[in-house]
């Protein structure tokens, strides 16, 4: 192996942390298992991507039932495990916060949470998938003082997602854009999250405390909060008249655009594509079609002015906003779909580990020697 | 920047992930801000490494006053913190997974827990490192039904937590030689948790996530857990006349024989000399001088079959098991000396971040078309 002391890419771009057969961006494609992913958002479903990422090939029917029930199954709680989620604050903590806590707390609660047997890391992988995104409805409920409502086996965790989260049925339309949101959002190579999830899981830690790591990462507002920020920049802006003055005054104060341009895709995020025209037509049935339009009018400025392009960020915050998401969900939201994607790569990891231990390049001081106080 | 595709060094060793000023290994020493381990072992305190890691130099006699205060203030918990800690389950959890809970729940507490402004930051970073320590005697007043006795602030905070954690005063050799343990696991370049932590405040998460990262990752047995299987080992070999067929038949069999070598020290882990020295006398005074022995035989015998050395994990199990700490806190004790290494590595990646986004070498499938389910 090749040594690469004194030079660095800092945040390690272009560095090579591992090989990986999950997810990868190749000539600004994104491809799951070597699918591409509007392939994926045309003809799957969140459940049979879950199963792709896993397994490394597209289910037969029953397969793909048996995981569906499975998952749908592991969306439930048990009482105890109600008990000790009611008992963590939920006013005014971050929902992020909760959610970390919330998965941490699960682990104190299952006994086969230390095993090192494949079989119970199997089953630890379907129960976490199932319930992230019931904590993700949980959380909205008890914030709002309502229950959970009970888990309807024969619709999708989409439906069920939604039907939990608002209270009241989604229409088709609904569950089959949140539904593609959840597949674009599975998984994106190594990422900041997912290179947590297998950093903390190179130790042999457990897969709770991996999957709490790669929560605590996608927190931050540098990785997973930008859909909430573009939000409250199309609120600040106000009307589709208001955009090209906001956004000369924006570029000429070097003000961030949220949701615009990726390290990955020069030319363009493949998922935002995707999004786009389910941001149209969610946008105008839900009474919101100026913030499409205002969406619309901004891209073209930005491609005109920066030539910077937007990224899955950008109309995923429309497609939110339109199902009636609160939009510190949408966070949280990329988590329990990203879950699917983070577990496939801790799985890798632990196939042909190594701790990672890099070094650091030393910039400090030397020889320095310990003196009494009167010395100092 | 150069770029390395195609390259791999697993684990990231060799490569450099950033520039650091913490700590170093140079040519087998170990350094804290330009200071050695041992310099810093013969005449610091743990509260005046914290200040050194935190600042970068040697406090005046009143500024380590005011940190020792501080630090011991925050070894205290609120009512509101202690009803919550209560509520999380504590019988045959792991204590690992408790901390990284307990961490987490204070977070949702917290109010200023989100704040980016410097002053919070640095107030978290205190209030977490007094915690941390609180914490782990915490846990184990809770499983043995016991009450945290107050803190004392007039001793330090080695000598509270002894206290705390076996409710009755520790000698002055003890609490000297516990205060010695913490500043040898205070810092450690760029081991896996700390590396955790930074890549999860890369994305500008707050403290406690990076923290509870952290602690994930230092829960797995390639990293922290070793002290806790050496005293396994020491107790299966049961004494000092079976060492030499107990180790005959460990490297016949190529078992890993747990606390010798390290990736980075191939002559000898200078922790582990410091540590040595205490191990004995402690062992003596304990009753438990046919571990240290066992020990002592065990470490020639090594170094004859396999030229490997013990690291810091060896003679830190006798230390801990003659102070009569239970085993499954040693990699508690652990997180909560090096949390003050991981706080001073997060608020270093702030200065100067860049998320880590590393690349993965594509070792997967290509040009996959998705197909009905009849034609799959």
């Amino acid at each position: 192996m090749q040594k690469y002391e004194g030079a660095m890419d800092r945040g390690l771009e272009g560095v090579v942390a591992c090989s990986t057969a999950v997810s990868s961006i190749i000539d600004a494609t994104l491809f799951y298992r070597g699918f591409t992913i509007e392939d994926l958002a045309a003809h799957s479903s969140f459940e049979e991507v879950i199963f792709l990422l896993w397994n490394n090939r597209l289910p037969d029917k029953e397969e793909l039932q048996v995981l569906q029930q499975n998952l749908l199954s592991n969306m439930s709680f048990s009482d105890a495990e109600i008990l000790q989620l009611k008992a963590l604050p939920v006013k005014e903590v971050h929902p992020m916060a909760w959610l970390r806590t919330a998965i941490s707390v699960l682990a104190l609660l299952d006994p086969k949470s230390q095993s090192t047997q494949k079989e119970d890391q199997l089953f630890i992988r379907n129960a976490l998938t199932g319930k992230m995104l019931s904590l993700v409805a949980l959380f909205n409920c008890l914030r709002q003082g309502r229950d959970l409502l009970p888990i309807q086996k024969e619709y999708s965790m989409a439906w069920n997602f939604l039907n939990c989260l608002q209270g009241e049925e989604p229409t088709e339309e609904q569950t089959k854009v949140f539904d593609t949101c959840l597949i674009l959002h599975a998984d994106h190579s190594l990422n900041c999250s997912t290179f947590t999830a297998r950093v903390t899981a190179s130790s042999l830690s457990d897969m709770y405390s991996s999957i709490v790591s790669a929560i605590g990462a996608l927190k931050g507002p540098l990785h997973g909060g930008a859909n909430e920020e573009v939000l409250k920049t199309l609120k600040d802006i106000g009307s589709v008249d208001n955009v090209e003055a906001w956004l000369k005054n924006a570029l000429a104060n070097k003000y961030k655009i949220m949701g615009f341009g990726h390290r990955v895709y020069k030319n363009g995020d493949p998922r935002a594509k995707v999004l786009k025209s389910m941001s149209q037509s969610l946008c105008e049935k839900s009474g919101n079609a100026h913030l499409f339009e205002m969406s619309n009018l901004l891209e073209s400025l930005m491609k005109k002015e920066k030539n910077i392009l937007p990224n899955v960020d950008f109309y995923s915050a429309t497609v939110y906003y339109s199902l009636g998401i609160t939009s510190d969900l949408f966070t949280p939201i990329f988590a329990a779909s990203r879950i699917s994607g983070w577990l496939a790569h801790i799985l890798e990891q632990w196939e042909d580990n190594r701790i990672y231990r890099p070094k650091g390049q030393w910039r400090g001081k030397a020889g320095q020697l310990w003196k009494p106080f009167d010395q100092r």
